[in-house]
């Protein structure tokens, strides 16, 4: 990860601000000859856009993506292919509140100490819109993975809303795109829906926990000892706007284990492959895949733009209060499911690729 | 991070296993003209060196670092550092036992799938020996930063070894440095002298979680979206070896807080500064530090190689029970606690350099 | 360089095709604070663009640039800025002869070598309008430079096509633009237009030399040993498309000179600073700017597209002949001058952000 | 390349100085279980090291290679492969005339320059020493393109030295090896003998021009268009000491071509793969690799440390006259020639390795 880009040999570059008249991304490397389409790419989007439910931001976008470059005859050549998303809803508004004073736990204040002057215009590049261009790139990798590792499947879901967890022992996977939580307990969903309604209407807003698995990953992705498998997952879901925590597998739990709880006993599987009687590695051991399913979470902190009013100061250094209207997510962790579940395909192509190029495929026969 | 180098414009390569004749690393970009000398480095390595207590390995090494290159008359020449640490403990011994079996919850396994053959003796290089590098490499970071940021300062300590944390309101500084495990509250490490003993007596282990601070960041540093000084403290503090989860400020916990708990509130401060009223964001917002206290914790799995019999595979894919025996940790958090302080210096020195690249030190006025 | 990007710190990646529906460069690392607007990239572009005489391509293109992100009232904000260029003259024809033959010296072989399929719509990401990315991104390094090193200026200008090289003894300046050819020698100049017209009439192309000096230069630019300024420079102007060989001062005949007729002798100048008696090593030793002038030189190969009959074969293997027709630059050498600017302003910019990074502009005292 | 690593997949890192205790190189990134051991690397040292004839500098030096790391039973494992060589005649001289002064075409004046001091003993970081290490590397290389594409062969000779260059008439691939000057010219040889022991007794030095050639390339190598074949090799050949110029087949004299007499027309080999009637291309089209021979040729600047008084400067900014005693190359070219093998064989693996990262091997039938 370098400046706006990320991975090793499938490279995406992402630029572009909230109002703009668009973002998008490069995206190099992707192996020729995989089949691609707009609508291909379109169907990852529709997941993330805004304004499908209330709990998120009610800004409208159709966030419709076009390619610009390196697909021909609907295929990928092999040459940058060019994302372009533009922005529809920059809707005119008065920016006088934020554009001189900082929000609370916002890139505000940062972003003014680092460049010395910013896009204040709805978050400018620190705005969540980024990570629309994330799941444009993702959709390339997915499409690429369909090729080079067919049996590879990726799910995120939420897992906490607020104070407020799944019940594991209830999990539904039908159940998450029935509710606009992208929820797996059909129970948790209802708590939270009137947990945010309560939380909108008091101008506050609420953080979230996701998980993102994958299932069919190759064994044997990830080049100890930076460029570990779990090491780059971290960086790429840390990356994402709000998220203060990522967790592999058992994650910040593990603290609490003994070496005997922990230690995943291995059998053989009547696939004639390794298995094991449990996932407390979270797929990933000293960096490398083992073909478990991949196991992610990562905290999302909740939204910094709220209506409830926050001690502050100015650009010019004066104490003073605020107050963030506009149209801003109750709870951001809801849409940083989709853009979880893309960091992930986007991180597993390139490993799968560049495992390829060190070791050809390379494996070590076990029985 | 790519392969076995982490860096944009501070970059450390590590090389090494754990039983050839050394380990060591290449520091490459170190600014010209920092005083250093190996007695600088040395004093980092002798706090992470084994064989100190009974809690960590008893294998013997004297971790003593050697300067090749990039030093002359007492200072950096800004070109590559070479620092290397002679294996002097390879004590002979009968491999058979890991040779042709997995210990369940370690590396032995994915390096075997992915490279078709590994080098069995201590782990080679997956072992923990590894990390000697990196505090050897950090050394280095933390005599720069004495030079560009010298009112930086980095202390790690354990907050947590198994099921028991510390009581934050006994925290003292003092205390770090008085008892083995690392730990500012003295009672708690009272009773995990007793947890490990009874451990280390069963034949099993223990996990950790570690937290690493930083004081006196300056402010802008953090190259978003993909360069987020978060992102590549992540990336750094899970490329650690059994690290399965890293948190920034309030880290997981920031999923149950609502926006108005979380907001650190700003007012100025009495040297002409933005203050904050508290620090959920861990120093950072937006990927970019803000002059607070940077605050990384991390969780430790417990060590896999351990007494207790497991069930796993040979390598002939037959069901085995393996017992390691050997000179392990058994809390191999404990000595995570300097690299931890190590990738912390490496990282913060790198955005440190990759910020005055882009920005000079250009910085918005504030008051 | 790396896939579709450039630099260290200063990064460009660029993407297109020449007959997709746009192509461009996102440039990424700019220094925030930059007076950046659309005219002063144009003028850049304007130089490059075809169809300004009869000795390049007749192909119309405005190469209108637009800017997308980065900018916001009229600087830089340090994030990355898009710069995105229509295909306005994709002109429709019968690509059947190019489609199922390969031009011999042309590209289209090799990609589909590599590929295994291309678009083979006027040599798709093959063709010279990539270079109108490069410029354009050329120019927004201009625009940084001005602010960072305003002494520093980049010209560059024609020294050879076929076999008719200029007479330095009549070179001036402000020849330069007084002719199609970048021409520093008026009599050279009238005798390439003879010498093209002859060849445009019986089908054939012409190759060229370019030379390109940048004067004002700060010393200390330059990373060795593998980011040495003319490293960096050589493999800038040899990706530069048709490109063989590349020069640094001497160039090729440094070969032929003793260590005596080949050392710059240096004395104070009147500036108080070191000068030199001679530039024969073109402003660089070691991988390392003194503060004379940076001298390129590279060779551009004759256009491959022409009209003359050459054997060939298709891609089922047959042989065949082929003539390309079209609208192909008789000299595409010509257009190469702006764009080698470009490659000079680009790496000259992206070393001084890289040197101030490490050095932070720390030099050694001189008298 | 960055800073002081090259490579895009198979990565090097060279570290180390003239008169420091070792240097070395850092090898990142080789397919795991590649047979190698030190006398496989020795048998490339042994071909450049010094004091073999009275052509070259007279220290001496075995530079005998020890691999401390990555190899396990004699092959590699996968993991970074550290090569160490010891300096050996480290003759203790007095420094005062370089110390103080800087010699002319020498990178004394710019390493000052850019980084405030300098190891001034042998040239420090920018002594031709610096090239073991990338022999040692090349060796690495070799070994792993011996098993991934065994039909690849690499030969470097001398095709100039001084103004006179070799007849390739007379071109004898036997005598390469049977004289000190790697000619393939037999009476070319004796003449530069002659030309050499003239210019030593006059205290002077020659520069010299080198040529590569890697035959049995596999087609498709090359990541256009900023990770092309040929930029990635100029930059390579570029970054060695004193280079001043480089080419890819026709190279400079492309320049003087027509489009009809340039194209290397195409038929069908008797092997059912394409053949060319010529090579003006050098075995490079659009940047990826055609499977013609690759041809790269580069200019050796003669060596600036001369026994024939020049004036320059002290650090002090006096006039000065220097003379540069010590054990200097008469030719630094002619050791440049197994450097310039080396550095092919890094770059052909780097890009097998890359392309088989992307394109897994894909490619257009033909025929």
């Amino acid at each position: 990860m370098s400046l706006n880009t990320f991975g090793h040999v499938f490279r995406v570059t992402t630029w572009g601000e909230s109002h703009g008249p668009a973002l998008g991304a490069v995206v190099d490397g992707c192996p020729p000859g995989v089949p691609l389409a707009e609508a291909d790419l379109q169907v990852w989007l529709d997941r993330r856009k805004p304004g499908q439910s209330r709990y998120v931001t009610q800004r409208r976008e159709p966030d419709a993506v076009e390619i610009l470059s390196g697909v021909f005859e609907g295929r990928s050549t092999g040459t940058p292919i060019q994302l372009l998303i533009r922005n529809a809803d920059q809707r005119s508004k008065d920016y006088s509140e934020i554009a001189g004073k900082f929000r609370p736990g916002h890139a505000d204040i940062a972003y003014w100490q680092k460049y010395g002057l910013r896009d204040y215009r709805g978050g400018g590049r620190s705005s969540a819109r980024e990570t629309a261009a994330r799941v444009a790139a993702g959709g390339v990798a997915r499409a690429a993975l369909a090729e080079l590792a067919p049996a590879l499947s990726i799910q995120g879901y939420m897992v906490q809303i607020g104070p407020h967890p799944i019940d594991r022992g209830r999990f539904d996977a039908e159940e998450i795109a029935r509710n606009p939580f992208w929820c797996p307990d059909a129970q948790a969903a209802e708590g939270w829906a009137d947990y945010l309604d309560g939380l909108r209407k008091s101008g506050d807003s609420a953080g979230a926990m996701v998980e993102v698995v994958a299932r069919g990953v190759p064994e044997g992705l990830g080049a100890p000892v930076y460029g570990k498998l779990d090491a780059d997952l971290a960086a790429a879901m840390m990356s994402i706007n709000a998220v203060k925590g990522v967790e592999i597998g058992e994650g910040m739990a593990a603290a609490a284990l003994t070496g005997s709880a922990n230690a995943d006993e291995i059998f053989m599987g009547n696939d004639g492959r390794p298995a094991y009687a449990s996932n407390h590695a979270g797929g990933i051991l000293g960096g490398i895949s083992t073909g478990q399913d991949v196991v992610v979470r990562f905290a999302v902190k909740p939204t910094s733009s709220i209506l409830t009013p926050r001690r502050t100061i100015t650009t010019a250094g004066e104490p003073a209060e605020i107050v963030t209207k506009g149209r801003h997510d109750p709870c951001v962790g809801i849409r940083a499911v989709p853009v979880g579940e893309a960091m992930m395909a986007c991180v597993l192509l390139d490993h799968l690729l560049l495992d390829r190029a060190q070791t050809g495929g390379a494996r070590g026969p076990i029985g």
